[in-house]
């Protein structure tokens, strides 16, 4: 195996000049640079990444728990947190959990086997504080609150106001909201609450309906919306609590024959890929992942560091218009 | 830092008889395990894999390259992937290149660095034989065959075939392929092919007409495909290369007043959860993702070990009838 002192030698420099290149520290002259990488080609030397972390006693890879990746939020999600991990120089370990807490649990330890910098757990409802003597920082984005884990949410509260604000702007008088619940209290729960509050401070009717869902399943809820469109048909404004969803009420408005969004309108939340591929395109509350994800590595880091992080951190939302409102 | 001998101490036992209990090689007593188990659960030890692999030069981690997670034909083979490797007792490392070459040829590098075990790059065009002193196996899914790499691939061939012959079963008598190419010689490029021969022998009308989109973006191919069906209007069967584009065709054939499947049937490729979300659920070519994982992760073991792997795989795919056809 070709070492550092090889590179060195061939270059005709000092060990610790071949450092500082590699590292990018310190002064480094033009030509001893020149001469290092030359030398680190003709000798094919590749620095070794795992010793310097044995070194360090952690590698720069964070693991990352979803409960499932083939699935239009967690996909959006994991792109934002890979990307921003490549911006950061570190690496994502990514496990899919199902969302069963055994496993969870059985990922965290893996985690901490393979000497993890950090954990993010997305969604899910393991309790993180039964692990706490991991002494690796952990952040939750968007996750059930329970321990004391430093929590990434986006705001969600603002999103519920925001979506009634809209469609009461656009004349809606009889408002609904679906929300599609997969665990109990989510940070996401406080959408329907935001519905109701704006709705009567807006002098609108409010209803708010819920589908349980299978842990993370897709929906199969043509016939639930169905029914609910019938059990309450003045609906002429429905704000859905994900976008997956809100694809599944837009054709079934169409179905029945709903004109949208002249008979009525259609709000959905998070601001997927999927929403762009109906007719009309959805109208949605965005949730900022790509600020969610690059606000977890940052805090990981500076626990990493022992510098103090908030504990929780809320990140704003907006309104993103399209043909459904 | 709590040593493997200080397991040893606690549990009273030899330090050869710890590290076969946490290897779990060789004859191991149920009270010399239970032991061990105790002593390490005290003692807040985990094994530090990271040690074991800069022993044997290499990690348990693979490398995979994909052009876009966000994406829902890349997040389910991602999912795939993850889930496999976590079967076979391995990491993945994560990368999206964008499809752009240079950050392909990064990637590769970063993954040397990083002593990864195998590196799978899933479609992408960077030209893999230019890395050859890797000495790193290499394996490819669905991707521009240069080189020398072994890949897998699935049964495209038999996609187009099986496609129109459902089709032509189901009545069909002018038939029209719609592809959208991101990048030329690809697998996928067959498709086409075997639909027109498969025309031919069934005495049918076979037209292909190709959107040319941008690199892995997703399309907003409205105006092509409305002019296509102006075009040719005729068309009572319309086979898709991808299941993204298919649900835009069934979308406008719609919105055309054309009844889905009495007037016009649709067959999509590659069975991703978005032909579910539709009404009617696209019937579509099944692409067998999970094997394929599968078979990546075993040829890249064998290529480890220095045993002969196939350079190429192809893999059956099936045809899953659901309501456009």
């Amino acid at each position: 195996m070709v070492t550092i002192k090889d590179v060195a030698k061939e270059a005709g420099l000092a060990v610790g000049t071949v450092s500082r290149v590699m590292n990018n520290r310190g002064y480094i002259s033009d030509s001893a640079r020149k001469k290092v990488e030359e030398a680190m080609r003709k000798l094919n030397y590749h620095p070794n990444e795992m010793a310097r972390s044995l070194q360090k006693k952690y590698t720069n890879t964070i693991g990352v728990i979803v409960p499932i990746i083939d699935h239009p939020y967690f996909a959006k999600l994991v792109s934002c947190l890979v990307q921003e991990a490549y911006r950061q120089d570190k690496k994502i370990q990514l496990l899919s959990s199902g969302g069963l807490e055994t496993k969870e649990a059985e990922f965290i330890e893996l985690c901490h086997r393979n000497l993890v910098s950090g954990i993010i757990l997305c969604n899910g409802s393991i309790d993180v504080a039964s692990f706490d003597n991991l002494q690796i920082p952990v952040v939750t984005i968007e996750r059930k609150k329970e321990g004391d884990s430093p929590s990434i949410e986006c705001d969600n509260w603002q999103g519920g106001v925001l979506a009634v604000e809209h469609l009461v702007e656009r004349g809606c008088k009889n408002l609904l909201h679906v929300s599609g619940h997969t665990e109990k209290n989510m940070p996401a729960d406080v959408r329907g609450n935001a519905f109701l509050e704006t709705c009567a401070r807006k002098k609108v009717q409010g209803k708010v309906v819920s589908k349980q869902l299978k842990r993370y399943e897709l929906p199969d809820s043509d016939q639930f919306i169905s029914s609910m469109l019938d059990q309450f048909p003045d609906t002429d404004g429905i704000f859905v609590s994900n976008d997956i969803i809100a694809v599944m009420v837009l054709e079934i408005c169409k179905r029945r024959g709903l004109r949208v969004p002249e008979d009525i309108k259609i709000v959905g939340f998070d601001d997927l890929n999927i929403t762009r591929w109906t007719y009309p395109q959805i109208t949605t509350i965005r949730q900022p992942m790509e600020e969610m994800a690059r606000a977890a590595l940052d805090l990981l880091e500076k626990s990493q560091k022992k510098k103090p992080v908030a504990s929780r951190t809320v990140l704003p939302v907006s309104l993103v218009v399209r043909g459904t409102s």
